[in-house]
């Protein structure tokens, strides 16, 4: 059996475990990531981490294979660095695989948050039996990781999955420094939670308020479902027509509404696939607990 | 050397060569289709130009390595058939490879034409420095290939590279099965043919036209090739957050055109991407002559 450390970085919390190649966990440490901090106080939080973790079962560190990270923002693999690091002030082309690497003697792999999650539940989860998995988080913002043969594919930037950005409005709604229309401004849980409070203010705390208040009758609510079903079915037609993947994985905190939107995003979906396609390209609800870490240690494995 | 037969059967003209493996073309047949005699009176057809074609340079058939076959549709590699054939009577699951195999004794492959057309791009042309390219023509309609390290992906179910279906314009106009708003139905030859006939009837013959009077300063012209550009950055963008090709390399009859759009194109093409994804994916005209030929012939190359 071969042993990984995975880490979860993001803007909130790291977390870090130590799991085998079936992706059983058997150490797991979670704490502030305190961001404010830097990124040297945050790489020395993380090598803590490491050194504190549990390795009894392979002997000790000396007996993990390697360990992978996963990074909120697009990275360059090669140099083992983001590109962008919107929530982790001083991340911006900070070396990190290398920095772990001279600490730790071990083989160090890099990835975006999503393309590790995706990774997960395309070797462990939803989308083990398939040969390729796009991997789409819908939560605060929307994400994706495109897994062919068990491998992220990357890009060539390290910004292949970046589908939040992808335009399913034209003209629409502008978020940040992504495109007006794109498919985080117009079909993320921060879309709907936006469009919700603008027409009933305090009375939406989270998309799932949104949700439950058009289950309950209430019509604009459902008119916000509506457009976030096709919104979001569009989004993943377009991608099912760009690489036609074998199946799709959906994760991210809206999935906890899931009762309220998948039928129709299932068949809103279907609707807009050439025929020989339809009902063939499964979606797929994640089902990997702590995918961010568990996919980040399947990086050094699936890189071997 | 090694020496591969490529066929390309397109729905009026069926074109067969020999090529070695650097793409020089030593023979070469190109007949009339003849589809509305059937799927068996057109297999003969190849059969008789393959029989017919000068292999000295090989020794005969006996040192041809292999042959591949472009064709008009999706197609089910390991079948080794087409899954819709619209121009191609009778040719829906029809066992093309097969029946070239029993008859020649070679390997043989099949993949779409506009992913073979890529695959020759990637392999052998504009596209031949990098690792990913994201080939797409633009001519009648929309259609692309995604090769990733010299092999085209084709999708699970044949479909990858369909990107004619994209929808760039939700709401917009249907053309044929695909969705409304497709690329096909707003970003083509056709799109832009229909919409300059609609605004000045005879005077428009093909796409060419719209273009030839927005330079001349028809206003109604330069606001159809404003949208062309608009629509066509759209779904050039969409397809770079998905899978981040190293280059797009572009194709079809509206590149005749390219003079009277490339430059826009590129900027509002790198307007729609992240900031550290600008002006690092190079899009390319086409170099290949013959490419869904040539391309063919490169598919049992870099199946060996």
């Amino acid at each position: 059996m071969k042993y990984y450390i995975g880490i979860d970085l993001g803007g909130t919390n790291v977390r870090t475990i130590l799991v085998d190649e079936k992706g059983k966990i058997y150490s797991h440490i979670k704490e502030a990531t305190h961001a404010e901090e830097g990124a040297d106080a945050v790489m020395e939080r993380i090598k803590n981490q490491i050194r504190n973790l549990d390795c009894d079962v392979c002997g000790g560190l000396a007996g993990v294979n390697g360990i992978g990270i996963g990074v909120p923002g697009p990275i360059d693999v090669k140099k083992g660095c983001m590109l962008m690091a919107q929530n982790l002030p001083g991340f911006e082309g900070y070396p990190i695989c290398s920095t772990l690497r001279r600490e730790f003697g071990l083989p160090v792999h890099i990835n975006n948050d999503a393309n590790v999650a995706g990774l997960a539940e395309a070797v462990l989860g939803a989308g083990k039996d398939y040969k390729s998995v796009y991997y789409i988080t819908c939560s605060t913002g929307v994400g994706g990781g495109y897994i062919l043969d068990r491998k992220v594919v990357s890009g060539g930037l390290g910004y292949a999955g970046e589908v939040g950005n992808i335009i399913i409005v034209p003209g629409g709604y502008k978020s940040g420094i992504r495109n007006p229309g794109s498919a985080e401004a117009e079909a993320s849980g921060n879309a709907l939670t936006r469009q919700g409070k603008a027409i009933l203010g305090d009375a939406i705390d989270h998309a799932g308020d949104v949700f439950r208040l058009a289950e309950e009758g209430n019509e604009e609510c459902a008119r916000l479902r509506t457009n976030f079903i096709e919104g979001f079915s569009t989004l993943l037609a377009n991608i099912a027509h760009t690489v036609d993947p074998e199946c799709f994985v959906i994760g991210g905190g809206v999935m906890e509404s899931a009762d309220c939107f998948w039928e129709e995003l299932v068949e809103s979906f279907n609707n807009k696939l050439y025929p020989g396609m339809r009902n063939r390209i499964p979606l797929l609800p994640s089902e990997i607990e702590f995918c961010g870490a568990v996919g980040a240690a399947m990086l050094p494995m699936t890189m071997e």
